[in-house]
C-alpha cells in the first residue's frame, strides 16, 4: 500500500478534521489567531488524526464524536512543536518560519500554552473521563521527556535505555494514545484499544529510530535541511550510542562530540557523520526499527480483519521502509 | 474576621493539600523536580485551595475528593506564574529567585508545561467531565488573557472594558472556578455552585483592582518591591485609565507613559506616580473595587447560613479593605 492511497481514502474525513482545527483556534486576539493559524498552515502530515480515524473503525465510527480526539491530539502535537522550536532555537520547520522566529520566544510560549489549553477544552467535550485521564497522563510524560532531552544534550554516557525512554515520551506515547483513543472514543472493546496502543507505541518507536537514522544518513535534498542537525543541537541518537559501543571508534567519536559541543554545533561535522555512517551503528539501529515494526504488526493479530487493520499494517511497513 | 483565623481553622486541611502538592510534582527528572519544588517552596497564600475547601462545605465535604480540585487549581496558578515571569523578565517573586532567573527561560517554559500538565492529570482523577470542561475552558481564557496583556502593553487607548476583560481572564476566572468547583466536587446543587462562581468572579475582580491600586499607591516596604512596577512593564491599570479620562491630566500623562516606554521602564517614574496619586483615578478605582465586593456578598445571599458563608463574607471584606 502507498501512504498516498490511504490519505486519498480518508480525504473527506481528514479535510473535515482540518476545518475543525482551523475553527477551534479562532479567537479574538489577532496575534494569537495569526500565530496559531501560521502554525496550522505550516502543515504536517496529520498522521495522529489518521491513527485516530483508523482506530475508530474498530468501534462505531462516528466522526462527530471522534473528531474531538483527533483535533485534540493534533493540537497537542502542534503545541509541543512551538515550544520545541524555542528550545532548539529553530528558524524554520518544514520550510516555514517558526513562530519563535516570525514573532519571538514569548509569543511562541503563549501560543503553545493557548493551543495546549484549547486541545484540552476540545477533548473534554467528550464526556468520557477515561479519555481525559489517558490524555493528561501522556502529556505529563511528554513534558518530562522534553526536560530529559535537555538533560541528555551532548551526554555521551547515556544508555540505550535512556534513549528509548526519551523517544517513548517524545514521540511514541502520543502515537500510541492516538490509536488507542480512536478505539475508545468509538466504543471499541478494551482488548482492541489495548492492542492498538501497543501497535502505536511500537510504530512510534520505529518512526523515531528511523527519523534519527535519516538525520545522520540522508542528503540535504532528501531531508529539506542539512544532515546532522540532531548532533548539532546536542541530541545523541541511537546510531551514535551504538557506534560509541565500538571500542575502536569510541575515543575518536568522543573527541568529535566534544568539539561539536565546544562550537555549540556551529562547526564542520563531516568527520563525525562519516564515522557514524561507516560504523555498525546504522545497521544496528535499522534492525532495532525493524524489530519494532514486527512487534507493531504482531500486536494487531487479535484484531478483526477489517480494512483498517490492513491500513495499520500498511502504515507500519511504510514506516519500516521510509527513506524520507 | 481576620484572615489568619480562617487559615488557623483550615490549617489541617491546607497542610494536607500542601503535602499533596509536594507529592504530585515529584518525578524522576532531577532538574524538573528541583525547579518545581523551588516554585512550590517560594510560597504563596494558597488562596485558591482555601476557596475550594470553603466551597466544598456546601456539599458533602470529602477531602479525598476535593483535594484533586484544590491541588489542580493551585498548580495551574503556579504554572501561569512561571510563564508570566518569563514574559515580565522577573528576577524575583515574593522575595525568592524566579525559575527563569535561577535557571533560564527554557527551563521555566518546560517547568510551566510540566506543572500545567500535572494539574490536568490530577483533576482528571475525579471522574466528572463537567469539572474537566470548566477547568479547561478557564485555562483557554487565561491563555488568551496572557496574550491580551502583551497586546495592551503601553497602550493608552485601552478602554475600561479592555481592562476589565483582561483582569477577568488573568485573575477573576480562576478564583471564580475555585469556588464553583469546590461546590461541584462535593456534590452541592447547581444553584449553589453558580452563586459561588459569581461570588468568586466578583471577589477576584475586586482583588485585582485593589492590587493594581496598591502597586501605584503603596510604599516599597508595604509592597516588598518599588511601587509602579506595573507601568514599568507596560501594564496600564484602571486608576491610570480613569486618570487619562481627566482632560487636564491627559496630555501630561500620555507624555509620561511615552517616556517610560521609551526607556523600557528603566527611568524615574515619580512624576507619573504623583500625577496618578493626586488624580481622581485612585478614588474611582476604589469605588469600583467596593462595588465588586458588594456584588460578591450579594451573590452569597441565597446560600444556607453555614460557617463557610460567613468565612466567604469575611474574605470579601478583607479584600475590600486590604492595604498590603
Amino acid at each position: 500500500m502507498k501512504l498516498i492511497d490511504l490519505y486519498a481514502k480518508l480525504k473527506k474525513d481528514i479535510s473535515y478534521i482540518e476545518k475543525e482545527l482551523e475553527r477551534c483556534i479562532d479567537n479574538d486576539n489577532a496575534l494569537l489567531r495569526e500565530a496559531s493559524l501560521h502554525l496550522l498552515k505550516a502543515g504536517g502530515k496529520r498522521i495522529r488524526p489518521v491513527y485516530v480515524l483508523l482506530g475508530a473503525k474498530f468501534g462505531t465510527y462516528d466522526l462527530e464524536r471522534i473528531k474531538h480526539v483527533a483535533v485534540s491530539l493534533e493540537l497537542i502535537h502542534m503545541a509541543s512543536l512551538v515550544h520545541d522550536d524555542v528550545i532548539d532555537d529553530a528558524t524554520t520547520r518544514r520550510g516555514q518560519l517558526t513562530v519563535k522566529s516570525k514573532w519571538d520566544n514569548k509569543i511562541a510560549m503563549y501560543t503553545g500554552d493557548y493551543i495546549f489549553a484549547k486541545a484540552l477544552s476540545v477533548v473534554t467535550q467528550l464526556p468520557n473521563p477515561v479519555i481525559h485521564q489517558i490524555m493528561s497522563k501522556a502529556i505529563v510524560e511528554m513534558s518530562i521527556g522534553e526536560m530529559e532531552q535537555i538533560r541528555f544534550f551532548f551526554n555521551s554516557d547515556q544508555t540505550v535505555r535512556d534513549y528509548l525512554l526519551r523517544i517513548k515520551r517524545k514521540t511514541a506515547l502520543l502515537i500510541a494514545i492516538s490509536c488507542q483513543l480512536g478505539a475508545i472514543a468509538s466504543g471499541a472493546s478494551e482488548e482492541i484499544s489495548r492492542c492498538l496502543y501497543t501497535y502505536g507505541y511500537n510504530v512510534g518507536m520505529a518512526f523515531q529510530v528511523r527519523d534519527d537514522i535519516l538525520d545522520l544518513c540522508g542528503t540535504e535534498k532528501e531531508l529539506g535541511k542539512p544532515p546532522g542537525s540532531d548532533i548539532r543541537q546536542g541530541n545523541i541518537s541511537i546510531p551514535v550510542i551504538f557506534a560509541l559501543q565500538d571500542i575502536e571508534l569510541k575515543s575518536g567519536l568522543l573527541k568529535e562530540i566534544a568539539r561539536i559541543q565546544q562550537f555549540d554545533g556551529q562547526t564542520d561535522i563531516s568527520d563525525f557523520l562519516r564515522s557514524i555512517r561507516n560504523s555498525s551503528g546504522i545497521k544496528r539501529a535499522e534492525d532495532l526499527a525493524s524489530r519494532y515494526i514486527d512487534k507493531a504488526i504482531t500486536a494487531l493479530q487479535p484484531l478483526p480483519n477489517i480494512q483498517a487493520k490492513k491500513d495499520f499494517i500498511g502504515i507500519a511497513h511504510f514506516i519500516g521502509n521510509r527513506s524520507y
